[in-house]
């Protein structure tokens, strides 16, 4: 029976989505696989933010006030950091260093990004594989007036602040998937490719622009759902509204579709943009409207459900 | 007029007098020269306990009631550090884990440990000189019944359980004394040299075992004074005590007087061993006797003080 499912996830929003598909499906049916351009090394550190943020969603550890990061977090490294003159326009919390420093030295001991990550998510309890895109590393660039920008200098020093003129994904053409992403992609019973609702440009792109990752996908005959990350025509979180402004896109489920393409047969957009569904529709994509924001752990379970029947996968 | 004073330091004990002479004397008169024999690499990090001890009591960051560490600390880093299942068994705080990371990465980058400790010390707006004994790797190693362990592995993890039957610092003969323990060695204006009360096998041996230094030492004709690190005819604090005993030697201040031998000029030892000062004059040495224990700031210049009054060096 072709039941496995592949899904793609960035950070916080497609980390719900990644946690309520968890929530539903057993181990041996879900393959996380998380975006890695945003990745970056910083203070010594190799900080993995997607994969940070789909671990603590599964793991139930995550910040659901702050919306990043863990919960019952404290900020003493970066005080004393601060105090020794060090950069602090990257906020690392007591509890997240710990992870940082975990995969840092391990990875700096010759394991592969993947293996790190499954042995630090397995002591955390997480029985579901989450899986980087790839074990080579992609960094993701934003075109500026100021030139190239690296995602998280953009992101978080910049907030997003300078126009954007494109995006792109350094080693991202030579960089192949990783084994279990590969060997999910090639599975027998794949039954369905999930793109949670992170942003297509920024999050969801450098996964697709992997070496042969395009073509794999195309050439699966499995049913292919994206959650959209837009709400009321414009985005819950982070630059997707601006940027898509910026690169000369309206702000709608048009763009999003526009985006993805034929990859796509279904897209689920929120009540909100019920109006979207009918260009949708013309366009040749198979549509679901329902509630799409995430706020409790039973939204979560319930957008998995909506993904799955839309990709005809059964659940219990 | 030779005014300036090179004090030799280990960790905790060693820290109190050096911040002592730190508050009598001004940064052009002290070199403080800490033992790195108890480095070592941990979970991707250098970790200095001798030089984040003194860093800490200079820049009144140190922890007065736990004795070692930084005030006002907290665990939360090393708590998912062992929630993801790492080594535990070294514990660190959440601000000392900044100090970590800074040097860490900043070593990482090329700079000296020098270099490095100068940086972050001046940034705890310290304008007195902490230098590392040596930039090369230096390694305190105890024999025991089971070879040789690392410092920290018998001090730490194994809380100095085995029987001692030696001690070595693997790399220190080849190792030459850092840029400003070399120059304040060379110094015209030399006055002094304090040995501060640390342990004489374990932190301050370290130091006189690189390359050159005992007989630099040696061959500076300035008083060199020590503080004892016994109080009452045993150790304060740390395993000297037991060292002794298993090295065959008598816990008393006979035996540090043995073990500096012709180098040593003047011993401060604690009013409690007042008993030992005929057989220490027997050999040759002057003596003084006083409270040796630090608790307050007052005290650690008043035991500076006696220490340089002992020196010939005059102070404010």
């Amino acid at each position: 029976m072709s039941r496995h499912v592949l899904a793609l996830s960035g950070g916080v929003g497609g980390a719900k989505l990644a946690a309520g598909l968890a929530a539903v499906l057993s181990p041996d049916d879900l393959t996380l696989v998380v975006n890695t351009g945003d990745d970056f090394e910083h203070l010594g550190l190799t900080i993995c933010p997607d994969i940070d943020s789909v671990t603590y969603a599964l793991a139930g550890l995550n910040d659901t006030v702050r919306g990043w990061g863990v919960k019952d977090e404290t900020w003493q490294a970066m005080a004393m950091l601060r105090a020794l003159g060090e950069a602090d326009w990257f906020n690392l919390g007591d509890r997240d260093m710990g992870m940082h420093i975990a995969r840092s030295w391990r990875l700096r001991a010759g394991d592969t990004l993947s293996q790190v990550t499954a042995r630090l998510t397995g002591e955390l309890g997480i029985a579901h594989a989450i899986v980087p895109m790839s074990d080579a590393p992609v960094r993701t660039q934003i075109g500026t007036a100021q030139g190239w920008l690296d995602f998280q200098r953009y992101f978080v020093a910049e907030q997003c602040r300078p126009v954007a003129t494109g995006v792109r994904f350094e080693g991202a053409s030579d960089a192949v998937p990783s084994p279990a992403f590969a060997a999910a992609l090639a599975r027998e019973d794949l039954g369905a490719i999930v793109v949670c609702p992170s942003n297509p440009y920024l999050s969801v792109d450098p996964i697709l622009s992997l070496d042969g990752v395009r073509s794999a996908l195309a050439g699966r005959r499995v049913p292919v759902v994206a959650v959209s990350p837009l709400v009321g025509g414009a985005s819950l979180k982070g630059p997707l509204g601006k940027l898509l402004g910026e690169l000369g896109r309206p702000v709608s489920n048009a763009s999003i579709a526009d985006h993805y393409g034929d990859l796509l047969d279904h897209l689920i957009i929120d009540e909100a943009d019920a109006a979207d569904v009918g260009g949708l529709r013309d366009r040749g994509l198979s549509v679901t409207v329902c509630p799409t924001v995430m706020c409790h752990a039973g939204d979560r379970e319930r957008l998995a459900r909506v993904a799955l029947i839309a990709a005809g996968i059964e659940t219990g």
